[in-house]
């Protein structure tokens, strides 16, 4: 059996095959060849904690996964992560376990930024250029390296936001150490009107992005809403996009950023349609210029499937060279 | 981070100590201390093969335990073991994952003996001596080690019944090795009317044990019925006995072995008692020496949750000293 520690992963991890095993499990979730059964959830609201176990088998894989994740939101203040998990492979041939990736959230964070950024390329003008990064966490970073490498031949800018200049510019230091020339912006309304991708991925409650801010054409990729309550682009700005693309159409309209607007009966649920469609040629990505789209992306477990494959085929080419 | 062997959790476990930690468990659950969200499923009907994942939290406790259990059925004809599995314990304190427990299904085939010797100590008359075990598979063998360590001062006997009568002997042989000294029988009919104890460990889906064949004042644990369909004991027998016991009310009557009865309206869901709060005291357990008292036991991951948490404790003493 094959186990991995956080820096083995690090090293073997590739992010351009990432890159296509991502966006073929987005496809092969929409074509129905996905099996993804509830998220299991464990609450430990007396320690701010919860723990999420994701799952499930894309046919014809000869491997299915199982991701534990545990966020407990308290654990800086006691100097820990606040993600901790792991990611099991077992044999869809025999059940037997393979290989236990002891990625410790490396591999969460990491397809969640490939996610975005094979949103954000499937669906901005191609002539788009200025990319606005809303937040500075962990995902700031990971949305920018993502969205790199999945458009090497374009010459994107990107300037990230934060309330906290301190925090904005330190986000734009930890890329520059990576070679990522990156800007800096405590003014948001600007920063979005000379937009011309925008990257949400803050766990904003209230709307942040206003929908008078938005130019036509902008594409806007939102990662930041994945439970109840979370909601960072206006309303009106939902309702206003030409076309409005998310991951998993259940997820989104239940608890994405398209779900104020859809419990308003202020967008039907045909009006969006799944990433995977787009990508596979079976539903209609951007049809014009001048339109917004959005992508609204939640996380499913396909992508944990994908990537944790993804790193056990690296793994095993490296031990055969 | 520990991780533990099957060779290493065989040296580390102790029967005694973990049999006071599942028979804690069930109170625990019985009394809602315990949180165990439905069983995560992922079926691979090509391969005949399953994935369960149990998972919990006992209220109080500095763990939480996520099991992953695959059964692929038809590994034997490919030398491989039908189960698979491990197990994964994680602080509640912090979501830090603290130890996997390879243990290859070791601990859930135990779990079970000593889910069945609880039930059996706590429901047979006290002056039960003759134990019949229907069945010559793994738990067979388990439920005699379990009940023997779990009723030290009894002189109990054990007959094996199989339908094979190789198999029943080879059961015998391998307990032999052991130094526990057991019978094998061929005639369920004669074997039934002469024991005092009966414990039905087949994954039968027609009844084997016939209502005529069981004297007043017998004890029977059921542990086989774990899935729709499954039913080892007479609907009659079921109906007749003074006491109904389960480990899981919701589980025992939708698919376990009260199931059938309680589908004809035969038995009333109240006529039955979880086992844990007979254990705790809250529930009537047998009331008198001529009647007959069932426990069925279909599985809770409490159980799971006691025994990783059991072997956690020994390895921590074993580095201790």
């Amino acid at each position: 059996m094959i186990i991995l520690s956080r820096p083995e992963i690090e090293v073997l991890v590739d992010l351009d095959s990432a890159l296509t095993a991502v966006e073929a499990a987005y496809i092969a979730a929409s074509e129905g060849r996905a099996t993804m059964p509830p998220v299991g959830y464990l609450a430990f609201p007396e320690k701010d904690g919860d723990c999420h176990i994701k799952y499930g088998h894309i046919a014809g894989d000869p491997t299915f996964v199982v991701k534990v994740a545990a966020g407990f939101y308290g654990n800086p203040s006691i100097g820990l992560p606040t993600s901790n998990g792991v990611m099991l492979a077992f044999s869809a041939e025999t059940g037997v376990l393979e290989a236990i990736l002891l990625d410790e959230g490396l591999l969460a964070d990491m397809r969640t930024g490939l996610g975005g950024a094979i949103a954000t390329r499937a669906l901005c003008r191609p002539d788009a250029r200025r990319v606005a990064i809303i937040g500075t966490g962990i995902q700031a970073r990971w949305q920018i390296r993502c969205l790199r490498r999945a458009m090497p031949g374009k010459p994107l800018t990107f300037t990230v936001w934060g309330r906290s200049e301190d925090k904005a510019r330190e986000t734009a230091s930890l890329l520059a150490d990576e070679g990522i020339d990156v800007g800096a912006s405590t003014d948001l309304e600007r920063l979005c009107r000379d937009a011309e991708i925008v990257i949400t991925t803050t766990p904003s409650r209230q709307p942040l992005i206003r929908d008078a801010w938005i130019q036509p054409g902008t594409h806007i990729t939102a990662i930041g809403a994945d439970a109840p309550g979370k909601q960072e682009l206006d309303t009106a700005l939902v309702v206003r996009a030409g076309r409005r693309i998310c991951d998993s159409l259940e997820q989104s309209l239940d608890h994405g950023e398209f779900s104020a607007a859809f419990r308003a009966g202020d967008i039907p649920a045909e009006s969006c349609v799944e990433l995977g469609a787009v990508l596979g040629g079976k539903g209609m990505g951007r049809v014009h210029p001048g339109e917004i789209t959005i992508a609204d992306l939640t996380g499913i477990a396909v992508q944990d499937i994908a990537i944790a494959i993804s790193v056990l085929d690296a793994y095993r080419r490296s031990r055969a060279s």
